[in-house]
């Protein structure tokens, strides 16, 4: 069992009508605000202008910066670091799903240095030492980005999507109110549900044994999800479901689950090279991934780990035979991602072509082999993306 | 379902040979020192001379303070506040168990202000705006103290033990090696167990809807309770069983697990009251509480809440009468405490006398009736002290 660091200090203000302490949070940090959103979807929901109501009552100064993209792209940081230097920024305020909130890190990053914010990114990354604080304000709930201190840019002029973390992206505050997702659509709900689940899946199914603790509460996530996403679905505005996925989609992916655990994951740098050509929808492509990766890896060596997962979280009959628990435990999976949230199930029905794999397999492995719950190489990620034709 | 914000900033080292770096993490303090400790356990397993040694080729400036007491007092807080006050310390540096943490809390508190530290306490106490930074070096795992921002504090000339909570007395940096925890005695392992059991029992019997989430959470603690506190006992060196326990006892009340919940806690104040006059072990006061509150509070009204229980955490057959589910979860739990723990089960054993009960009952309602899972009032708590004899 490795030792580990816990440092998550984030402030959280969950539930509903918690946005009468913004200003007094954003204050703490200064009077010239960032707002960094998307498209209208703030707009037309009313969050727009019950922030900017906030936001003028207590007379800060607001610079805006809209239309972060899905997948965001390294002009939109580029822009907003711009903006945050001319205008003297003192605090970044982000308002909408991981996209946005990816993005706003690398603003609030790229404000503190005199370099290209994409220098952040890639094999000679430069250092983030510091950033300009961060508060956000979540309308989906799927990347976790509101608790952790990582993001992912796009540059679509070098084909690449690229993580990074540093503490200085943590943000300082968040808002985590769940009717703020009431409008999320039925699709982006089951992709929400699909990376989240994925995000504790690449941490549990791990060859390093660790706190058993932690094991038990990513089933407890694992159960979460599957209980609530399909009645979000169903029922919108169901008010308990919301917030039982936006709360465990922070904790999915802020560091707490992972303990002293220390492999790479396998299905975000696969899933990346797919996004970053294609333009999918984070969580389907990882959807899709997921139970043909589970498939590749099951052996005599890894099957314990599917029986407990199968056990504790879909609740088969431990009396059965390892294999059978292990191969029923993807086939729920798989069920659930495909069936019950309604998610596409090939790479087929999604236009991506087999003429691609070689090149987003050797992307993958762009640092070498992922050294994951089991080691791929570029020709193991052709073998995985094969499987999901 | 209650709004709540979550603010847990403590940062932990988690895990053996981490002591390396408490150096550098006092420094971002100061350099003049108060270490308070208890009694000569630190010294006997060597943790005394290896802070030391980390401390002195660091060169701080270190004042000390031992001997405080299990369930500690007035007298060494006041003691602690004066040394900081008169040798302007930087930073309070806590080793021990909760006891100890506690008293350093209030140390720190006292510290900063002008008047008693008594005067934190009661119905009148004065607010706690600030304290002085707080480390801490966890030896036994069970009140949680290390990640929460409460302390209990006794005082003998009253016959008081009070509680109270300021996120000023959060530690900054705690420390907490499950090695540390292997010279811990069978008795005070199976205290702690019950004290971090009845941690989460008390937020989980609670009539309050809460997140799902959260409740998975709080079963998973209690079954990582439940599995590992005996390995401890049977084998003091075992590592995982150790780890588990002690990440377990940080996050059963760090505040996390309460969500939105509002309720008052039961056993807590009860159990204060037993300590106040018999000065037993918190747990074993709590151990000795917990079922018979549990079976005291069971009706048709509540039985749904230990139906969840038992067969979640107990694995209960989910298709018995309901009741039956309920009153076999209670057995369980008393069965675990006091057969597999091996704890005192009756008030008579450990000498608490019935012409205490009705002061014991009043003082515990000090501020009203017990506003909990049930409410309780002065003549409901002698009725359940009567159940422990």
């Amino acid at each position: 069992m490795n030792s580990f660091i816990y440092n998550i200090p984030t402030k959280v203000y969950f539930g509903e009508n918690q946005l009468g302490n913004l200003a007094a949070e954003l204050a703490k940090f200064g009077k010239r605000v960032l707002i960094a959103y998307g498209g209208g979807s703030i707009k037309r929901i009313g969050l727009y202008d019950r922030v900017m109501d906030e936001l003028h009552k207590a007379e800060f100064e607001v610079f805006e910066l809209s239309g972060i993209e899905p997948n965001p792209r390294i002009e939109s940081v580029r822009e907003g670091a711009k903006i945050c230097k001319e205008q003297g920024v003192d605090v970044v305020l982000a308002i909408g799903g991981g996209s946005t909130l990816d993005a706003a890190k690398f603003m609030a990053a790229g404000a503190c240095v005199d370099h290209d914010p994409w220098e952040f990114f890639g094999a000679n990354a430069k250092p983030i030492e510091r950033a300009l604080p961060l508060v956000t304000i979540l309308t989906l709930s799927a990347t976790g980005s509101e608790m952790d201190s990582g993001g992912v840019i796009s540059n679509l002029s070098t084909g690449d999507k690229l993580g990074r973390l540093a503490p200085a992206l943590q943000p300082r505050v968040s808002f985590l109110d769940p009717t703020l997702t009431y409008s999320v659509s039925k699709y982006q709900t089951a992709c929400g549900a699909a990376d989240m689940m994925s995000h504790i899946i690449e941490v549990y199914f791990n060859t390093q044994e660790d706190l058993f603790m932690l094991d038990t509460f990513m089933e407890g996530m694992l159960k979460t999800i599957i209980k609530y996403a399909p009645i979000a679905l169903a029922e919108p505005e169901n008010y308990e479901a919301r917030a039982n996925l936006m709360w465990t989609s922070s904790w999915a992916i802020n560091g707490f689950i992972n303990g002293g655990k220390r492999k790479a994951w396998s299905c975000h740098p696969m899933e990346h090279e797919l996004s970053a050509i294609y333009d999918i929808t984070h969580g389907l492509g990882l959807a899709i991934l997921t139970p043909r990766w589970m498939e590749y890896c099951l052996d005599e060596t890894t099957v314990d780990k599917y029986v407990q997962y199968g056990v504790n979280v879909f609740g088969i009959d431990a009396s059965l035979d390892k294999m059978t628990i292990a191969k029923e435990s993807i086939r729920r999976t798989a069920e659930f991602l495909f069936d019950t949230l309604g998610l596409q199930r090939t790479f087929t029905e999604v236009g991506i072509k087999r003429e691609d794999f070689e090149i987003m397999a050797k992307k993958a492995c762009r640092y070498g082999d992922i050294k994951g719950f089991k080691t791929l190489t570029p020709d193991d990620v052709v073998r995985i993306f094969e499987m999901c034709e």
